[in-house]
């Protein structure tokens, strides 16, 4: 899982016995894509896995002589291989901001530059997806979500990941058997239309998945006309609640969902079937959720099933993330290409109390105050994991959950969230300074 | 590699007694994405591989037997579960438009229903970014791609199918050295900033660069001062031709790449660097690259290097796949969810030359001449490949170079493209027709 360019860097820089120099490099954001107020880190326990497996085997490195391109000695060197740097990071579930380091690695140059593939293919979509799907739970205003979108995930890792950044932002469930048991997740799951279609009438249909799933049963009911199937499903529902089975939900997948919930609420309530729920389904994503949960008499929706829009951040797929150097051997480095310039030296974020903005310093200044707390903290030394660096899902869950509840309301709009105050420390402003003068 | 409700369908079908009813489940898009004229049907490789391993070991057992919803008896039916069904399709690489199934797949109901969350990943994910990259090599015109965009792609397996489609669409080299190596891609790698940003001066790291890679070299210009990059990189180019080594390229990463390409060119050619090439990067897509090489007189570039709008599919990271029912125990079946109306029974679908049209029929019927062919064939035969089955990535890959040399242009462009002209066959019509009066 690496680029070629990181291996013709490794060999450029053994070649000019510079492999070995210290060097950090910064792995952060440009920019929040659009329409974000904000962004949930995530991605770093499996970047810290990869670091951890880090080597070149028999076969690996007999597949990079085969390219012709590499040294046999610089092959011997990569065979030797370790990652035994430090990493410093934000904790998983973190709100962060734009210029703000996700996770620096202090490491040789050459070995440090090998990991900004994996780094940051990660970091990148666990963070994207993390974030659409926080923003979907904020448009749930506390109703439960089900994430039934892994058909459509950009493949079989996003779609495993998409569950896991599911656990980390709160999610109740998801469909995707797997992720859940992987991930700790409720696993949920309602019904086809096909096994509606299999039969020669609705009726018969939802009577035969009420009685093979009892209390499990979520009955589909817009395969043909969605009036007629809530009737069907009220039907089938009163049957077996005379038989003492409460079937668990309507499910609504297509049409006017506000309305449809209403016609389906009123004719189960109608029927006294109180307790049986309205899930709503198809083509989901926060801005459809948040109509249907706004004003003073919201949609009677118990939750919603959302998919293919959440699971590829449909109105915003790709996260500006880079790997920067930051620092080698000991002296700061940046980049000032057009449009792309960063921020020299290894850096903190301190963060005071209920988001009043951040502060960006060197790694080595002191705290600007008592009320701030420091963003990154050490979660890999020399290559081995630290407290900070093994922790639980469920802990990063917990910690996300605190994070959300002191957000202010303006970071969260949907649509026009208010741009999150950051500064720069009177040190990193001087740094930056004296390396304009000097034209660096 | 399932949702949750493939499980419980499976299960009700069973507790039913329809589990083995003979079914065919037919998939295909409803729609085409923003812009998008036409689609790059890919994946059905990896979907075949998946059917062929389809099966319950103890393990995976234990784990459902875990989540304590389902009946022993099920589990031991599951347990012997294998897929041993039929597998139409059409060819990888083929064009394809909105109601053409790329697959269908005949088997017991409950078998063929527990394929659609696979099936939908890889068919969507593929046909999705292939269509994607697709819409870039149209943009070049002709000069070489090479994609580098696994750091930005969706996670690892999206980032491996990305070298996967560029292969079957004839881009010619990824950055990704497992994907170049799995699926027969060139390699690519230049230099990353970080390699300038480690010396003290850009002349001395472009010169450590060439002397390090030879004619593999790849200077990268756009550290701090474009202009000044590529007076430094002619300056360490003239001097490696002294000693006989011609480098590979100039790199643009950012700026104004029409102008800068024109002036790199012009420094290069002022000192008799004519074969050194100018390779862009940075932000591009198949919008930006048709910018590059529109007019009379195009911006003087060798190559493009593409990556994270194209491996998200940015514009358009979403294709509307579904997987239908639409057959059981030899009945045409359908759905007529509003806005989600799909067409009843197994079909085909006839092509005559030059993309004037296609026809969707049932799958049993004649050809409706002779210049007609048919796109779906069948690839599985009772859970074993076919010969068609078994086509190579490059046999794909020249039979889709034959569908894009006689795609007509008004199909291809890339903000209005013309809608395509897909007829229903008059029985098709017929049994549509029959199904309507009959309310089904």
């Amino acid at each position: 899982m690496m680029d070629l360019y990181e291996l013709t860097m490794a060999q450029a820089f053994w070649s000019a016995g510079m492999a070995e120099l210290p060097s950090t490099f910064s792995l952060f954001t440009r920019s929040l894509p659009r329409r974000r107020g904000y962004l949930v880190a995530a991605g770093l326990d499996d970047c810290l896995s990869w670091l951890e497996r880090l080597s070149f085997g028999p076969q690996e490195l007999s597949s990079l002589e085969q390219l012709g391109i590499f040294p046999t000695k610089f092959l011997d060197w990569l065979g030797d291989l370790r990652f035994q740097g430090d990493v410093r990071a934000v904790r998983e579930g973190t709100v962060v901001f734009p210029d703000e380091p996700l996770l620096e690695v202090d490491a040789p140059l050459a070995v440090a530059q090998m990991a900004e593939t994996y780094l940051l293919n990660q970091a990148t979509v666990q963070t994207t997806l993390a974030t659409k799907v926080s923003r979907c739970r904020q448009a749930a205003r506390g109703r439960p979500l089900a994430e039934f979108g892994f058909r459509h995930a950009q493949g079989l890792d996003a779609g495993m990941k998409v569950a896991r950044v599911c656990r980390l932002v709160g999610v109740e469930a998801t469909s995707n058997v797997a992720g859940a048991l992987e991930y700790g997740l409720g696993v949920s799951g309602t019904m086809a239309h096909s096994f509606v279609q299999a039969h020669e009438d609705e009726v018969s249909a939802l009577r035969n998945l009420a009685e093979a799933l009892g209390p499990r049963a979520t009955l589909l009911v817009d395969t043909f006309n969605t009036e007629r199937g809530i009737a069907a499903a009220v039907q089938v529902a009163s049957e077996m609640r005379v038989r003492g089975v409460e079937v668990a939900a309507i499910r609504l997948d297509s049409g006017d969902l506000d309305q449809l919930s209403r016609l389906a609420r009123h004719a189960l309530d109608g029927a006294g079937l109180f307790t049986v729920k309205v899930i709503v389904t198809g083509g989901l994503d926060e801005y459809r959720i948040a109509e249907l949960t706004a004003g003073p008499d919201p949609a009677p929706i118990d939750s919603f099933g959302v998919g293919s829009a959440m699971v590829v951040s449909a109105d915003a797929p790709l996260t500006d993330t880079v790997y920067k150097l930051v620092s080698c051997s000991g002296r700061p480095v940046r980049k000032t290409s057009s449009g792309k310039v960063t921020l020299p030296g290894p850096k903190q974020v301190w963060r005071s109390p209920g988001f009043a903005g951040d502060l960006l310093a060197l790694r080595d200044e002191a705290a600007p105050s008592d009320a701030h707390r420091p963003l990154l903290e050490l979660v890999m030394r020399e290559g081995q994991r630290t407290e900070a660096g093994r922790r639980s899902l469920a802990e990063s869950s917990s910690h996300h959950a605190g994070e959300i509840a002191s957000l202010p309301a303006e970071l969260t709009d949907l649509e026009a969230p208010a741009p999150f105050p950051l500064r720069l420390s009177p040190e990193l402003e001087a740094l930056v300074a004296r390396m304009d003068r000097s034209q660096i």
